[in-house]
């Protein structure tokens, strides 16, 4: 086990008819509040009605950001820090899923200090330290963890950049977390997101740190469940315990505990990112379509571990395999379980074919190799973006 | 799934050479610590002279406490709150295990209040939102996860109670917690601590809430992780991974994470809590000495569970077996892991007979019955006790 440091600080109010509990968390921090939301289904399914009944009911004002898009947009973030300015606003409320919370962490961020924000995504300037605006969330999809993390991912169109903001104080003060408001998720951004689930985990899982049997269990026990559940909510999405469990697992996929002591590999996520900068694709589509590829191209750096998870989360009966076999076994059923669901499993399938592969390749590893598993160089990533086509 | 609400400050600290943190955390909160030690473990292994070194360097200066006995007792806080009084205190750093931890959670609010401490845990006074004095702690045994959480546990020996605190701000503002500190610690503290961790897990585990696979498998993971550790200890106490394998399932067992959404126990804590107060007995040995007769008593509640537990965690194979026959086997399977580690699987072993057992059952059920899975009032109180003479 290597040395971590981990705290969270988020407080999750998890449940069936948890919003009464958004007024009085609110009224901790703030007077007047920015309301950050996606497309629509927020309106559409009340709950913007409830939140802002609440919020009269604790005689807090409100401003609204509507229009935040998947991949959200650096433009939307400086939106909102111009609205805030304008309107005095003391706390960031994001209503939706992983892209509404972090456009709403890059506001708290931007709101609070006068640079460019886009500076602590590029690191030009550290974030670690700098002040925020408090910010909190009611989530609408399982999937990013944005709900219980420091984490946000923010798009620039003008440079071609999906960069990550992290190490800075950008927890939400609390999510409020009730699996009712993901009924209404249309299913293909059910699936995505538990695809989004699932390779977060493996992508802290599939590690070379030696001996980490908890950490392998919990990750391992987060997977299986979000396989089980996504069947299941593809026949009953209106189950409550289904999209409660796909919540905590979302939550629990990306709130980081599950990885520490391992050294988390990341390299599908920022070869995704990269997908992510030159094409508008759904984050947890362009993983499936990458990780099968990612997964065989480095399984020889680390063959029991891709065994263990070949016999722990899909019950592979290893008696008379190799090994290798075993591990491969894994990776199909990973890749036949992304088919099965009905998320692609090729780059074709998201019209992405090898034009802009030696450029995306080029820039993904400008900063040094990716990953840890393997460390992958300009060179390896091209095979698989080319595996994966 | 119930609902739920988490929160968890504490930032932990983890792994080889840590303490070199200690002073940059300490100067966030205080220049005048008191430091509150056990029996002088600490000292023998040299970890109080490198506090002292680490205090010195950043111009922090100490009190010290020492002598906290395991079940630690109200003496001992008034002791502790009338020293911070004395020397203008304004953090209390706990050196040692749980008991040392508690000891320095209940002298935080003490010191922060004027009313008797012991008031928070009768609860005649509501300790929730109640002031505290930060505090902090250096781990040196994996057992109670008091490093995690805002629980503490003191015997007030002139009322003959040992009551817990909970529901308030006493959880350690950072937690330094380097493996190689545990390496000292005699074995069968170090085997109560593993059956400590197991049983904790297994109180959260035992529910009747249906539908919880995520936490169930977490739980599964830290009680495999923790026996199959517990047996590697005994033949390697310096094994690095394997002490560091414990001490993380420890804080894990009783952060309160693995149970969430589920409706923990408790009723064996709280028997065993009765025995320490009557008894000074390890809380590891009281626990293993009756959680098997608990768990015989209370199955048949829930059998699906208990031949999950079996089979999950003790990979009972459940061919041809009633499922009744498999839930069995789990329970003996546990009882037989005590008995080969070495803790006590009978009151008999602990010297205590059936002396004190009607008052004990009266006392521990006098503010209703105890217990979730099964709940227990007098008489099965007392037939739990009697099953385990």
């Amino acid at each position: 086990m290597i040395n971590f440091t981990y705290v969270n600080p988020t407080k999750v109010i998890f449940g069936k008819g948890t919003l009464d509990q958004l007024g009085p968390e609110l009224s901790k921090y703030g007077k007047r509040v920015l309301i950050v939301t996606g497309g629509g289904s927020v309106k559409r399914i009340g709950l913007f009605d409830s939140i802002v009944a609440e919020l009269d009911k604790h005689n807090i004002d409100y401003v609204e950001l509507s229009g935040i898009k998947p991949n959200p947009r650096l433009d939307s973030v400086y939106a909102g820090i111009e609205l805030c300015r304008q309107h005095g606003v003391d706390f960031i409320l994001g209503v939706g899923g992983g892209s509404v919370i972090d456009a709403a962490k890059a506001i708290s961020i931007g709101v609070a200090n006068e640079i460019d924000v886009w500076k602590f995504f590029t690191r030009e300037v550290e974030p670690a330290g700098a002040p925020t605006v408090p910010l909190g969330c009611v989530l609408t999809l399982a999937a990013s963890g944005s709900e219980m993390n420091a984490n946000a991912v923010i798009t620039n169109t003008e440079t071609v950049q999906k960069l990550v903001l992290y190490d800075c104080d950008t927890f939400p003060r609390f999510s409020i977390m009730d699996p009712e408001y993901t009924y209404s998720v249309p299913q293909h951004h059910t699936i995505y997101g538990c695809v989004d689930i699932v390779v977060q985990v493996l992508e802290q899982y599939f590690s070379n740190v030696p001996n980490t049997p908890l950490q392998d269990r919990i990750c391992e026990g987060i997977v299986k469940t979000a396989i089980e559940n996504t069947y299941e909510v593809i026949k009953k999405p209106e189950d409550y315990d289904v999209r409660a469990n796909l919540m905590w697992c979302g939550t629990l996929a990306c709130n980081f505990l599950c990885g520490m002591g391992k050294m988390a590999d990341w390299g599908t996520h920022h070869m995704e990112e990269e997908i992510g900068a030159w094409y508008d694709v759904s984050h947890g589509a362009g993983l499936s379509a990458i990780f099968p590829s990612w997964m065989r191209y480095v399984m020889d750096a680390n063959v029991p571990l891709f065994k263990q998870y070949a016999v722990r989360v899909w019950e592979i009966d290893p008696a008379g395999k190799s090994d290798e076999e075993v591990a491969r076994e894994g990776i199909d059923r990973t890749e036949a379980f992304f088919k099965e669901i009905g998320s692609p499993i090729s780059l074709g399938e998201l019209d992405i074919d090898d034009t802009n592969i030696e450029e995306m390749s080029q820039r993904v590893t400008k900063a040094g190799p990716l990953g840890n598993v393997k460390k992958l160089g300009k060179e390896d990533v091209k095979q698989i973006f080319t595996m994966a086509l």
